[in-house]
Formats: C-alpha cells, structure tokens, sequence
C-alpha cells in the first residue's frame, strides 16, 4: 500500500482486519462460517486479487501471534487427563493420517512424471494439519469438549510431531542420505517434550503460580505469568523440535485449572485482535498462478482432492473405535492443511527441490482444505451442539 | 539473537516481555515506578547493553501498537468537555511548553559552535512531549480525572500540532525556504480534524455504534467496531498531520460513553500485552555513544538539563491560573520527550543535516527526560492520588 512510514502500520491493520471482520460478517448472513470469511478476505486484498497487501514479515508475525494465542486459549478449555483418555485413538488417528496422504500425495505425483524427490515434498506438505481451523471453528461452537474434539486435539499433537518425522526423513533424502539415529533422536525428544508437560505441566503449575503471584506487586501478575509461560513453552516447544502452537497448547492446558475469570477476559483480547490476522494471512498466501495453465489446474485439483479424502478416510479409519459419526467427524477436522503445508512447501522452494508451479499447487490444497473444512465440520457436528457456547470463547 | 526463524519470534516475544516485567517487579520493589523498569528493562537487553536485541521492524510496530492502545485507553477515561474546558490553559502550556525549550535547545547548540540548521533541528527535537509516558503513570494511580491531568492531556494533544509546525519550518529552512501559506494549512487542517473529533465523535458514537452492534452476528462485534474504529481515526489523523496516537486517543474519547464493560477489559488485554513493548522499545533505543568523549558528555548533560527545566518552567508558567501546585505538576508531566524527540532526530540524520554524535545526544535526551519523569510525577502528585485506582485500569 501506498503512504508515508506513519501511516504504514495503522492503514495495514485497519485493511486486514476491518476486511476480515467485514467479510465474517458477510459470511455469516449468508449462513457460511465467518472463519471462511476471514480466510476470503486475505484472498481479497491479497496479491491474488486487489493487491491492496503484500505478505509481509510484519503480519506474518501478527499471524503467528495469533495462531500461538488461539491454541492458548484453547489449551485453556482442555484437561489433559481427557486427551490421554484418548490418547490411543489419537496416534492411531495420526498415523493413518499421516501415512495415507504422504503415499497418496507421493503416488501422484510420480505419476504425473515429477522427480522422486520432488513427489517426496508434496506428499510431506500433504502431511500435517493445521489445527487452528478446526480449533476456532469448534471453540466458537461450544464443542471443544465433545469427544470428537478431544479425539482431534490429541491426533493433532501427534500429527506435529509425525510431521517432522515426515520432513527429516524427506529432508535427509534430498541431501541424499537420511539418518535413521538422529531423527529417532529428534522424534524422542519432541514426544518426550510434549508427553512431559502434558504430564506435569498442570500439578506444576497449581502449586507454582499462586505463590508466585501473591508475590507479585503487578495488578495483572497472573495474566503476566501467563504470558511468559506461553512464550517459554513455545520457545522449548520448537527447540524440542515441534511448533511453537504445540507449546503455546500445552501451556494453556498447564494454565488451565490455575487462571481466574480476569485472565481469560484479558486473553480474549488479544486473541480477537490477533486472530482474523492468521486467517487473513492464509488467504494471503492464495495466487491464481496456479490457474495459468490447464495441465497445472488438474493437477491441483487432483492433489485437493486428495488431500481432502485421504485425510477423511485415514484419519476416519484411525477413530473408527469412537464410533462412525464421530470418525467422520474426526476426519473432517484434520482436513485443514493451512499455514503448516506452506511451510514445507516454501523449504522445498527456496532448497530449489520444488519449482514454483508445484509451489502454488502446495498453497492452492494448502488454503482450499482450509476453506472446505469449516463447512463440512458444522455439518459433522450438527445436532452435536450443546447449546452452551464455551464461556469467555465466543468467536466472531 | 541467534536461533531458527521459527524460534525468533517467540524468544523475542519472551526476552523483551519477560524481562519488561521483571525489572517492572524489580523497581516496584525498590519502591521505584515500575514504568522506568520496563524502561531500563530495553536499555538493558539492547545493543547498548548485553545485545540480546536489536531495534528491528517488529518491535517497532509492536511498540506503535502498544502506545497506540494506551492512548486509546487513556481516551476511554476522558470527557472531551473536560478536555475542552481547560483548552484556554492548555493552549498556553502547550505554546510556551514548546517556545521556551525550542528557543533554549537552539541557543545552547549555537553557544557550542554548531551550525544554525543543525541547531534548529536539535531544538525541534526537544519540542514534542511523549505523552504515552505521563498518560501511563497517571492512569496507574487513578489520576486520570485530576484537573493537572487534564490540562497535561490538552496540552500534548495540542503540542503534537505545534511540533507539526515546528518541524514543518525547521524542515522548510533545511531546504531553503519556508512555505508559511502551506504550513499554516496543515496546521488548520490538523487542528480542525482534531477539534472536530473531539466534538462531534462522542454523540455520533453514541448514535452510531448501538445501531451498527445490534445487526452484527460477531461475538465480539463491540470489540471489532471499537478496534476499526481505533485504526481507522489512526489513519485518518495521519493524513491530517497529527500522530496516529491523537487519533487513537481521539477514538478513545468518541466511544467513552458507549462501550461495555466487555470491551474495557479486551482492551486492557492488548495493552498490557503491548504496551511494554513501547516502554522496552524507547530503551531499546539507548546506547552509550554518547559517553565516548567528554565534550559530547558535558553537551548531553547541558541539553537534558535544559530540555527538564524549559518544559518545567514553560508548560509550569503557561498553566498557572490552574495554581502553582497543579502547575508543577503539569511542567513534570509535561517533560518526557521519548520516542517523538527521536523521530525528529532521526529525520536530521536521514537528511544527513545532523551528525551521528548529535544524534545520540538527543536520544540521550530523549531517553532521560523519560526516565526522569516517573519519579518526579510519582513526587509532584503526592496526596493527589484518590485512592480509588481506574477501574479496569490497573497497570503494572
């Protein structure tokens, strides 16, 4: 955008996010999900279309924050006693979801005549999902606690950490060897990392916090405390070698029996800030290059509707135990692949493993599984509503 | 700092953050404003100290962010006809507030044996008052309604348009000519912008907001309408040639009467998030150039004493009618120069009309006189505080 450095900043904020509120609200008369409005509007202003924004460094922080805070806060509403309850259900989920699109997304690539290790990359973009979607979507709902829910939180976590498996292994075969020693290593320390804090991270916290905020001279100390625990973990999070949004998780589940009514108010927001930010910044991402050529158009379409599927029937088949209305529920909320396939797609570009074609048929599955799932997702979940919307969590 | 792309963001979130509250506890302790902590807490972690974080645009937009919500806060707690009420004192401390140290900066540069442009711009730097600083401390101790507070508040806001003009002709004579038409224009404009906001925007907000809300579907709909609007007059008080903070104070003030209880405490989220950000970032700032020779020393230290006496003698004369009490208190809120002596002082070096070593001299000022000011505040408001802190408005 045009204009002088002062006016830089609050002109970027007020187009991102007054576009993102603007279009939810747009979304909603119209009965669409209001996420999927905020996702259109990035797409809208976007480089794709009005070219209004640039992705730049500036939001991408913003989106980050954001996404970190919306796990927070969904941290915040989960036991981890609940999640372990399902634990079982949850790496059985992840595997499948995990093995079924890589093969299917590999297969496909092959066939279509791409280099071996540039099939490798796709199938690991197709890999992991971007839990923030279906979280925003099933928090605004009131349905975090739904046993569906709790079934896709806790494959979600596994799912990050089958991720980087994913990506080292593809990682080493594209510098031509892959350490067997070393990513068993790293996998052990990102389940050990996880597995820990989930563990202890509460009791810790019970005892820790209320001492050391009656200590405290700040009048908002415990929401401080909180903040400094979201950012510590996420930073160990992603030393240990999973997402920052991991740690920002499992601090919020550490938190979530220590924090007063006060703490999530002030949560809230910035969560309503800085979220329509992550969602924007997904649509940001979107380019029509990919519609420049005919052969590219169904080849990203066939790579969708892959992602889309494979995702449904591995994760579907992994939550079979919870019944068939809740492993379709569970697989409709792994679809979302969002910022996280990108993410490897953009290593493959920039290690010059994948061109840009492929690059925007990456970002092409990448934004579209996350615009199909919030629809499917309410109408999994309909008539599973509780009628009572989590409390301080009511999402535009 | 050293680290992954995927950690940056996070660490520096938890360094400056972390470390913010924490020497805030630390000074607190030391019965210290805690304000002058988060301060140091920058100045510390910078690259004047240990070097763990260098100035970058991220910070800096967080830290634009951060006064941005304090302003708008302080906003929240005014009337605009209390505000207008003091117009005639504030006129008048705002005026000599500016004269006296403008005049005495010059002189004293001059004296030194700098040139005459140079001079002036040191002079335009110490013009502008940083009124984040004082609005901070005296929302913290309940003190926003306090006639001296007042007129502090009308008198920056007035400040920020004759800083405009101030550094429209120093600008004007760097080049070789000054436009008086042109400058009395933007000086029109960004007077009647500000003037008309402040009239009109409380009773258009109260019209206008309730009716918007009540056809919204978002949760938080009073929040978004309130940030939109928040960015919005940011933009627009760009345009008009005043800072985007007047805007964001002015957007504060047209929805005193209007928003929730709610909205209050997402705000205060944000702000106590952000605004330590602002406080780090002005110590960020500081580095010890200025102490690597002695005549620099002497002429640092004759300038920061100038800049404290001129806007206390100035702003203290030009409110006196208020009584010679709430003068002094009005002279000492009035004297924290922080980050907009340095915008000023960083367009002179930009143009290359200041030297480097001047250029530290002035964010030495800079720095000071806003270290300094929390203290003597905390002293010249002593016996003035109600005891009854702003509700919602409890600040570390």
């Amino acid at each position: 955008m045009e204009g002088s450095p002062a006016v830089a900043l609050p002109l970027a904020m007020l187009v991102v996010f007054g576009s993102a509120k603007l279009l939810a609200e747009v979304f909603e008369r119209l009965r669409q999900p209001a996420i999927v409005g905020e996702i259109a509007a990035g797409a809208i202003i976007g480089p794709g279309f009005l070219n209004w924004i640039q992705p730049n460094d500036l939001l991408h922080a913003l989106s980050e924050l954001g996404v970190m805070f919306l796990l927070f806060r969904v941290g915040l509403e989960v036991k981890a006693s609940q999640l372990l309850r399902v634990g079982g259900t949850g790496m059985l989920t992840a595997v499948l979801g995990v093995v079924v699109p890589f093969i299917a997304g590999y297969a496909i690539m092959v066939a279509w005549g791409y280099s071996s290790i540039e099939s490798l990359f796709v199938g690991a973009a197709m890999v992991a999902t971007s839990v923030g979607i279906t979280a925003q979507v099933l928090a605004a709902k009131g349905l975090i606690h739904h046993e569906a829910s709790q079934i896709i939180l806790a494959a979600a976590v596994i799912d990050d950490i089958l991720g980087l498996i994913v990506l080292a292994i593809v990682s080493g075969a594209s510098e031509g060897q892959v350490n067997v020693l070393e990513i068993s290593l790293a996998a052990l320390i990102a389940l050990g990392f996880t597995v820990f804090i989930a563990t202890v991270g509460r009791r810790t916290m019970n005892r820790l916090v209320p001492r050391v905020q009656s200590g405290l001279k700040s009048a908002e100390g415990q929401f401080d405390l909180a903040l400094v625990l979201l950012f510590s973990l996420s930073v160990l999070a992603v030393y240990a070698g999973v997402a920052a949004i991991i740690g920002a998780f499992l601090a919020g589940m550490a938190l979530s029996e220590t924090i007063s009514h006060r703490v999530h108010d002030l949560t809230a927001g910035v969560s309503e800030l800085l979220v329509p930010f992550f969602l924007a910044g997904i649509g940001l991402q979107f380019d029509f290059g990919v519609f420049q050529n005919g052969g590219l158009v169904t080849l990203a379409l066939v790579i969708l509707t892959a992602a889309v599927l494979t995702k449904l029937a591995g994760c579907g088949l992994g939550s079979l135990a919870s019944g068939k209305v809740n492993a379709l529920r569970v697989g409709v909320g792994m679809i979302p692949r969002g910022e996280v396939g990108m993410v490897v797609a953009q290593l493959g570009l920039a290690r010059g493993i994948i061109e840009k074609p492929i690059y925007a048929v990456v970002v092409f599955m990448a934004v579209m599984t996350t615009i199909v799932a919030p629809p499917l997702l309410a109408w999994a979940f309909k008539g599973a509503e509780t009628g009572e919307r989590e409390e301080h969590f009511a999402i535009g």
